[in-house]
């Protein structure tokens, strides 16, 4: 007897590991945070952030069950774009601390589970760079490491234009020639079609990784390669003067983003982090920051291709359109606009704000923050919450004299500094809102701080930040809102309402989200839902476990519902078009498991 | 000690097959052989060669020693660019055969161990082909399965042209749409972009590789994606008045050639063939064909990159342009042109001719041909020989009225016409060259195929036939020739010299080939040569085992040599840069066996 139980049990674990699905892997689990570094903690009063300040602040990080850190960058840098210009890529600016400090923060942050992702900047170094030195004076080895071509003082090899305005060249008296920048001027752009320079980028990806950081965002990913033969790019208006060109939105960048062979460059990257990858829980990941809005295949190629890996996602920024898209509509509208575009079987993800975008809270007004993290923490795949979201930070007001954004002090008129969102984190209501003990903080605090700051909200569970951890507590805790379906049910000028379900299981959640005025919608007609549903959490009462009638659903102006119930009836299998999953996975209840299905 | 003497040969055939290079795939053993279907062999009398034809002269390559057959289209189509536009992918064009006259030549050449490699055309179907059909009238499943856009009878969605001239768009009045066609207006382009096209390709692709098929040469690929946007090209003059644009030459074909995503596409087709290629000896070959002389990088992606595979190599046509690089300088030029810009460890190939471009034998004159081909014989990588290089055919006169080419026909005053180049084969000195039986046969013969032709020739010991046979079988049996070293040594005005060489072998090879007039030349300043070497084999003498003073090696205008010395020297340590390997190998003669080194 004892043999055939022996048997039967191996017969049953050989099953279980055959039919079980792939574990979602940590950068699947938890949603992703960037920092910010110069403005989330001031560990020695100098007003700027560091290292060691977000050492000290990893406890938020537990708090809010967030397991995966983007830090932007802090290498080395004369920081005239704050850091994307770096002078070394293995050596860390003394503004934030020393490899020690890193060493130790990214010690710490392993000891409490935490994974750190770097920002990688491939596309260009820092004017002050050795590298660039030594290119600019034509020294042998050097002189192709950027991109040089013939000019003059008074013209440019061609139209090609600055992402951040201006012609995107700069000519050096030194070599009597131009070398291109896609950015500032300070910012010269690195040739990849030189062989060293790529084997150079590729030394310092594994640096890093030795060191044991977890994962890269890849910046800037779709400027890494030019076109060879430097030819003017089309004009959007043929008739305009082209001595009038000078913003990149008066030119179509067929020559200066995403070129032939960018893909190949991303894929080696990969596979130099596959071979990270190998020690269990030891995934190394990539992520791909292009904006191309309009052409979504070109960002989802950065997802890779059946036969190369390349990203695990490519950033997904269309949710930052909210603010123009402020409807139920609009808002599936959005979503959409990944979902029917993704290639099958991989993983979404979702952006509401960064560094170089404003804070959509300050356009989509108050009332709407906590339904946009409702919105980005329910939906299936990674949401990525920019430092301050989860607390319902808004853009400082900076004046024009006060601008610290070397590209904003660039171009004083256009309202493009990025520094209104990028004010110190709001810790508590104490000076500095806890931020730091200077006198003066690089960026001013924002006058709202002293109620709007994590001490206080942790006080208050219905704060944005009480929410926030909620629903990061139950994307984790709930298999179909962790890797269920998602089936869109209902979207009109108020409301986007999709349900999320897993085969197997009995529980299932319908997210109501208002993006307009108050509403009550009746979704009789969804006759998978049962009659009556059970509230777990709004974003504006605290009912929980309030019966909610499926005939008659309110939602106030910006509410976001999440509605719990019970079925045996499963939406997805006929309504395939209006659902979606990256893998499918059943529960089998008996044995309390997932499986292959 | 049995035990003992078992064990050690256990251990010593483990060792032998750990430290074995990878074995040369047939692809790479056997030069390829192009056959045009039309021109090889008559079996049915109307004067077109046919797949019977083909089955009938399979000695022929067992003779060669050629083992790798391309045969271009014989494809279901209505022949406007002679089976370049296909009308049914999964059917034989009844001018051919049928589809059991293909399963019986596929079977006869496989139990010949001949490999089949079929012409596959992605890129456009025949305007018969029923999907074309369909397309045109709107249907809903196959609307957007070639590439339509708006426009009228007098303009053009753009200003894209036809490899072949004039605009690429043609109006269709029953859609009131242009659709758009990269060659003849019979040819429309399918839309790469709708994912059923590809499923529908790729279900093609596989139907091939169950009959058995052995590869396939993947026609025009460059050509398979065009942007989206649709966009005007930038003219090569942006003086000249648009209208009159109506040539390739004239547009910068940024938008028409090489998209981002084709690599996808190609790699996807890899994908599924590797799948067929897992029996032993089964492997799939794959071969791009892709023009793209400026651009020598865009060339070499075809050959994949580390992560992802693609074709085993794309044609390398730089071979062609002798004619116009006569000397020995000039032909070590056009060798290294595709040497120091393949990656490392891929595998070179050489192309003098094909059904596209007139056969290069009449531009360099006799004198020359069996140089060429004792040129395109020794150096490293696989060979192409398109139908009667191998006994010196040249290219016929047709005179307009006579032009069969439809790009001929329709380009009449330019002489683009590719019939010259497409004489039917000479098989012997009887009527029609013994290719057919046929009153009148679909091009004129060469008049002087009463003495070039196979049988003549094979009864000359030092024919251009004779000759192609003896360095096909050496290239084979001379471990040098088949997988060693090729180091540059000499060139000049007249000749160009390399070696052959693999580290452990003694047995060594001197190429000297001349392209000019008489000369000698002294190689004294080769010290890893020794002073004497010994003549294989001469194009223009017959001195086997002469012996040949490295200080003065003579060669007549148009004569090659092939001298065999020993040695313990090797080259190539000392001189990495003139030297080039695929894989590097050694030779160990006491077990006569090849190891990785
Ligand atoms: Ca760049
Ligand atoms: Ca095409």
């Amino acid at each position: 007897l004892t043999i055939v139980c022996t048997l039967a049990l191996v017969a049953l674990t050989v099953t279980v590991i055959v039919l079980s699905p792939r574990c979602l892997s940590w950068w699947q689990s938890s949603p992703v945070y960037q920092i910010y570094p110069r403005s989330f903690k001031d560990s020695d009063s100098d007003g700027i952030g560091d290292l060691k300040g977000i050492l000290d602040k990893l406890d938020h990080f537990q708090y809010l069950n967030i397991k995966a850190i983007w830090i932007s960058p802090f290498y080395k840098s004369p920081m005239k774009d704050f850091g994307y210009d770096v002078e070394d890529f293995r050596d860390i600016d003394p503004l934030f601390g020393s490899m020690q400090d890193f060493d130790d923060l990214l010690a710490a942050m392993h000891d409490k589970g935490l994974k750190l992702i770097m920002d990688f900047i491939p596309n260009h170094t820092s004017d002050t760079h050795q590298w660039f030195n030594l290119s600019s004076s034509g020294h042998a080895q050097y002189k192709d490491y950027y991109i040089w071509a013939n000019c003059n003082t008074t013209h440019a090899p061609n139209n090609w234009v600055s992402v951040f305005g201006n012609s995107s060249w700069t000519y050096v008296e030194e070599r009597q020639q131009c070398y291109y920048h896609q950015f500032l001027k300070e910012q010269p752009d690195l040739n990849f079609r030189n062989p060293h320079v790529r084997r150079e980028m590729t030394e310092i990806v594994r640096f890093w990784l030795e060191k044991g950081v977890d994962g890269f965002r890849m910046d800037a990913v779709k400027h890494i390669l030019e076109a060879k033969h430097l030819r003017d790019e089309p004009q959007v208006d043929p008739q305009q003067d082209p001595d009038t060109i000078d913003t990149e939105f008066e030119l179509h960048h067929d020559y200066t983003t995403t070129q032939l062979g960018l893909h190949d460059i991303l894929q080696d990257w990969r596979g130099e982090m596959d071979v990270y990858s190998r020690e269990p829980g030891r995934y190394r990941f990539m992520v791909a920051e292009s904006y191309d809005y309009e052409e979504t295949d070109k960002t989802m190629m950065y997802y890779g291709t059946p036969y190369a890996k390349e990203s695990d996602f490519p950033f997904n920024f269309y949710l930052m359109d909210l603010p123009t898209n402020l409807t139920g509509t609009g808002a599936q509208g959005l979503v959409n606009l990944w979902m029917a575009n993704m290639p099958v079987g991989k993983w979404p993800n979702w952006v509401v704000g960064n560094h170089d975008k404003p804070r959509i809270s300050s356009s989509v007004g108050q009332e709407y923050i906590t339904v946009i993290n409702m919105l980005l923490l329910t939906l299936p795949g990674t949401p990525t919450t920019y430092y301050g979201e989860e607390i319902g930070m808004v853009n400082i007001n900076v004046t024009i004299d006060e601008i610290q954004d070397p590209f904003g002090k660039f171009n004083p008129v256009s309202n493009a500094s990025r520094d209104p969102q990028r004010s110190p984190m709001q810790w508590s209501d104490g000076p500095n809102a806890g931020f730091s003990d200077a006198n003066h903080t690089w960026l001013p605090l924002h006058p709202h701080h002293t109620t709007v700051n994590v001490e206080a909200q942790q006080k208050d569970s219905g704060s944005v930040l009480s929410q926030y951890r909620a629903l990061s507590l139950l994307r984790q805790a709930q298999l179909p809102l962790h890797r269920g379906w998602m089936c869109y049910v209902w979207s009109d000028a108020d409301v986007f309402a999709f349900l999320r379900e897993i085969d197997g299981l009995d529980k299932a959640f319908l997210v109501v989200l208002n993006f307009g005025a108050d509403s009550v919608i009746n979704l009789s007609a969804i006759t998978e839902l049962p009659e009556q549903l059970t509230l777990h959490m709004s974003t504006k009462q605290e009912n929980y476990g309030m019966p909610v009638i499926k005939s008659s659903i309110s939602t106030a102006r910006g509410e976001g519902l999440l509605l719990e119930y019970s079925t045996h009836m499963r939406f997805n299998p006929g309504h395939a078009s209006q659902c979606f999953v990256s893998e499918k996975a059943c529960y089998l209840g008996v044995l309390d498991i997932l499986y292959k299905c």
